[in-house]
């Protein structure tokens, strides 16, 4: 028996999500039934992060034991060939039997993606969220220095957040504009149920100046749900990547 | 009347390209078919680039004549209100009554798109082509510069050209890799017909070593159809932007 580590990039948009639900198709399943097609066993990955409808991954990461005799790293050749076009395994390698995805510590990075120009790019429109009226970054690069830290974000998540703790460190948020394309980069410990999408809301209506930067100060202080957001929409959103700190790697 | 042009981005995954046909919807008749309803005048418009199914455009081009009133300028939001989301016109303008999009001497932008990694990227699928083995790109921008300058380009061309000339001029060619992401960005005074795959086909082929730079000139100069390509598919390529010279504007 050996588990395998796979690192998951997919298009979101046609899917409900990674996690298995009933009112749709989802990324975890789709991988569910062509690993199980692929190694002869029944497989149910455990993943990383369970990724809400229509949001987008270029390294989400799921774990899974087999007794399979292909070498590990040949599972992603494999099983891409089995895969839908809007899902490709990355990466498949062999970790420690203990290693979690989910309660090993790690640094997630997540992207949210505004295209503020008058009119859509329709290119773009499928991972990007059009916002008309001019955004003022400079105003949203400071609103977000507030976010930095360990913090109570209970004030940026959504209210079916069933966790023990609403305390999370946030090491680095940027916001940057190239073209008509804005992009706000945050990597964390971890993220509260819709907490990215409630921070990109919030930072727009700086950038439009609903009201200045230093509101969300005030929003975070006050640790209340609500004042927030309002939640931006999945598109724009894609899981960049998790790093796992003090890897025990499986030699 | 006067005479309104268009500058058109379109996804043209869904397209079965620019020109009206029996077997597919067109960006072509969608534009039409909105602009009648805009307008309530029969609107039939003149494409600068018949771009091929599944072919994207950032900025072709295309007029009509119309009585409205509409000021010229705001056809552009009016039109974006009624068309599907894979279609957005970026300007809209009065212009000469006598500019014609195909007879005005003009620079074409084009941009081939290659992921060029073991593994696509789902969120670049729909716009890049995927080539699994590692490209020589020294090797492609040297096979680049052959194609530069006035040249017959009729191995370059597809057999169903109808044109009088295929003697073509190349302004530029660059090919640059960002990361997995190769793109070749051409300027010219006119294409073939998938004269742009044609030679991304070719330069894929040089940057794998299947033939040496020094063959694209052997091709361009035996004038002879079939040497080239493959024609390489069509969502990699983007119609990037039109330039009219000497363009004699309304005041």
């Amino acid at each position: 028996m050996k588990r395998i580590r796979l690192i998951i990039a997919y298009d979101g948009t046609n899917y409900c999500g990674w996690q298995i639900q009933n009112n749709g198709i989802t990324v975890e399943e789709t991988i569910n039934k062509h690993l199980t097609a692929l190694l002869g066993e029944e497989i149910a990955v455990i993943g990383a992060s369970r990724t809400d409808s229509g949001v987008h991954a270029l390294g989400n990461v799921a774990v899974f034991d087999t007794e399979t005799k292909i070498p590990a790293e040949k599972i992603s050749f494999a099983l891409n060939q089995r895969l839908p076009d809007d899902i490709r395994i990355q990466k498949s390698e062999e970790v420690a039997a203990d290693f979690h995805p989910r309660f090993c510590n790690s640094t997630k990075t997540y992207e949210y993606k505004i295209w503020n120009s008058q009119f859509m790019r329709p290119t773009e429109r499928l991972y990007s969220y059009f916002v008309f009226l001019p955004l003022d970054i400079e105003a949203m690069k400071q609103a977000a220095t507030y976010l930095l830290g360990e913090r109570d974000f209970i004030s940026f998540s959504s209210s079916h957040t069933q966790v023990l703790s609403t305390i999370r460190t946030i090491y680095d948020i940027a916001v940057e504009r190239e073209g008509n394309m804005i992009t706000i980069r945050v990597s964390g410990n971890g993220f509260l149920y819709n907490m990215v999408r409630l921070i990109a809301g919030t930072l727009i209506k700086v950038g439009l100046h609903v009201y200045p930067a230093e509101h969300v100060k005030e929003i975070l202080e006050a640790k209340t749900r609500g004042l927030a957001g309002p939640k931006s929409p999945a598109r724009g959103l894609t899981l960049i990547g998790i790093d796992y700190h003090e890897e025990s790697e499986k030699k």
